[in-house]
């Protein structure tokens, strides 16, 4: 089975794809996509849009695990961050995806089984677990592969 | 010129089409698309993109005027709003449409001279403005065509 995680937002949005079998947890992608804070939202939206659409050609994933908004103080990233959300979620939709969403807490208990486990004990957890060298980066992929694990472990 | 009004949101979403000229403004059509509280998200913003894509076909509209965000109280209303803004930016964008957003308080302001109006002043304006017998219903279908009125004003 093979899992699309996604860390939503409009400037960058981090993606990351695991295949899972019975015995292992395996990367086949991760990265980021990032637009240009200069431009409309809705170019930005239709640039994620597209990149997401050809990822999803790419990779054909048949479930998408999508971060879950916390609760922000700053309303507008909030906002922006919750429009990308939309995008993404149609996407899923529009695709047959299988849809799971986790906030960051479910996550870091899922991965770290702490609740308010760092970002550098998260990230550490999803090198240990892909087998890695080096944990991924930029922080949003490791955010979206983490995700994705969270996934991975509820679906089993 | 024909404009398209969008008063955001996923429970219910307003929508208003006017067609202006330089000596009148007269309305095309208007309401709401609802969706059920009790499905996902994702299925939601889906039924927004697909009405959305049918009264796009429909009146075939070349502006898109789209009510901004205002700093809410409710951030699960406002990130609930802000993902099918995402949906709505995202179709606008990919039909080529022309974008312009105007928030509540400029929407008053340009309906009545006033930036704290009540609802009833608006959409009071709005019956006159659109010379109907009856102001438009439900609240969230005025709130659109104040926001188209609003884009054909500010075009002129």
């Amino acid at each position: 089975m093979r899992i699309l995680g996604i860390d939503p937002g409009t400037g960058i949005l981090g993606f990351g794809v695991i295949d899972i079998t019975k015995q292992k947890i395996s990367l086949v992608d991760a990265g980021v996509i990032t637009t240009p804070a200069k431009q409309a939202d809705s170019l930005r939206l239709a640039t994620i849009y597209d990149e997401l659409t050809e990822l999803l050609a790419l990779h054909s994933p048949t479930v998408l695990a999508v971060e879950k908004l916390y609760f922000s103080q700053n309303v507008t990233t909030a906002m922006s961050v919750a429009q990308a959300r939309g995008v993404v979620l149609l996407l899923g939709t529009k695709h047959n995806l299988d849809l799971y969403e986790y906030t960051p807490q479910q996550i870091k208990q899922a991965i770290t089984g702490y609740g308010k486990a760092t970002k550098q004990q998260i990230q550490e957890m999803v090198r240990v677990m892909l087998q890695l060298k080096e944990t991924p980066k930029p922080d949003d992929a490791a955010d979206a592969l983490a995700c994705a694990i969270t996934c991975a472990q509820s679906i089993r």
